[in-house]
């Protein structure tokens, strides 16, 4: 590799990891990396060493010098960074990079999906929300976050599961299978227990529950059918909401999207094509696009 | 008043503030006390402050000296006390009293309202919860806590409003007058500074927003009126849960009762009686039925 070459890095921060991609200015691969949280949200000073140490491994991995980091053009898509105040946090850092560019980790999932190209992304896993480009327009929808919002992610089944459980134990619900296979599964002998044990928590503390929805929901339960049908209600809506934009395609990732998707319209299903990319390949489209 | 004579002490510890009533051996109101929050999971040491605040204005105002409180018989409602974490703390209490009977908020309150006799009774106010007491049996039903429970409440409906009008601003749901008379209320202009300050609030922070949704509902809006019927609509099941244990009377106390009541079944409307005695009178009924 030449000395001094511009390398690109895309970062992908996340609530729970950040992975990060080293290409050459072809968006060939050269090396990965992958660290712990890089949500500002979570503390400025654990996301940028998550950043730190991803960025290490994958020039230790490149067989590049630690020097070299300041050879680097960074896209870097974090999930809060919609909100001025953690944006303005992450600018006012002093990075060691060469170029730093800063936009939401839905934007370069988009941007990953569709090969840098306009589209629709869904991201439904732990939380939920989408995002459509178009014509050099972007628009962010859901997103608010657990307690107001993430309608139709796993955090969002998991909780509606409880709180549906709480009532049937209550006996202002009907019965079903859902009820004894949760209180198994949280270890809970009553509603007094299933209460103390899962208010309050952090949205994985509720989307671990949502595989048992699905699985339940796909026997015919009718609890769980009544909160999937919910979830995919809220999906179909935002989908049909993004397509109104008229991209040329819609994608559909994170942790619950393979899942969810049979219970989505038919309409809806259709349209949905796999992602082309993975977010870091984003990012780097993103920085790119900046230079 | 006879030196040393046996006097009783009702106590009505909430999450906001802790009342006291103290009364002779026949109920008769000698003085009361006014307090700040004695809700255990706030903290030992504020609740004990709070109760030995408010008894010590009560003996006061009943111009008794300050030791004469080791000659009360107390009867205490707290909130959390149904979670043996919290009964244990208030029962390993060195407490100055002559004796100290322990229950919950909601079993003074049931008390109370049925002048010490059986009954059933539903709390709706910031939270929601509802009890039962026919021939020495005690049911508890709702009372879950906010992040899984308390539907039908006013927390419950600020919230809701909250989700709505995010959707609504998204376009995933049809616009109403909720929706920017919710945004004026909340200083907001738009969803993005609405999950910003509405996001992870306690239930106070949202229970605000409650009457408003009543008061778009009552003139008709589409968006309030789905929200308030799905609120009674889990108050009318909890009704007739309650009700189905054959209690002789049902009152319904808290904030929000008056308001929500318009919104209940015919059936459970009529069967809706008030309360005979408030809840720090009840928790003297409870100490009396222990001593």
């Amino acid at each position: 590799m030449k000395t001094q070459e511009t390398l690109y890095l895309g970062i992908d921060g996340g609530g729970s990891k950040c992975r990060v991609l080293l290409t050459d200015d072809k968006e060939n691969r050269l090396a990965s990396g992958i660290a712990g949280p890089a949500n500002p949200n979570q503390g400025l000073d654990l996301a940028i060493n998550s950043i730190l140490d991803a960025t290490q491994q994958a020039l230790e991995q490149a067989r590049l010098p630690a020097g070299y980091i300041d050879q680097l053009i960074v896209g870097i898509g974090l999930a809060g960074v919609n909100l001025p105040k953690y944006r303005l946090m992450l600018e006012q850092w002093d990075h060691p990079f060469k170029q730093m560019h800063i936009t939401t980790d839905l934007h370069i999932a988009c941007l990953g999906a569709h090969g840098g190209q306009d589209g629709a992304v869904i991201i439904t896993g732990t939380g939920s929300c989408g995002m459509v480009q178009v014509n050099g327009t972007q628009i962010e929808l859901g997103g608010h976050g657990f307690s107001v919002g993430d309608q139709g992610s796993g955090a969002w089944l998991g909780i509606k599961a409880v709180k549906l459980c709480l009532q049937s134990l209550d006996g202002l619900m009907p019965h079903s299978g859902l009820v004894p296979r949760l209180l198994e599964l949280t270890q809970c002998n009553n509603a007094q227990q299933l209460a103390e044990r899962m208010a309050n928590l952090a949205p994985a503390g509720y989307a671990r529950l949502a595989p048992l929805v699905l699985e339940c929901a796909e026997a015919g339960d009718e609890n769980a059918l009544g909160i999937v049908r919910a979830g995919a209600d809220y999906l179909n809506r935002l989908a049909y909401k993004l397509m109104s934009h008229q991209p040329p395609r819609l994608s559909m990732i994170g942790g619950l999207a393979q899942k969810i998707q049979p219970w989505l319209d038919a309409d809806i299903r259709t349209l949905i094509q796999p992602a082309i990319q993975p977010p870091e390949i984003g990012a780097i489209h993103f920085a790119q696009q900046q230079v």
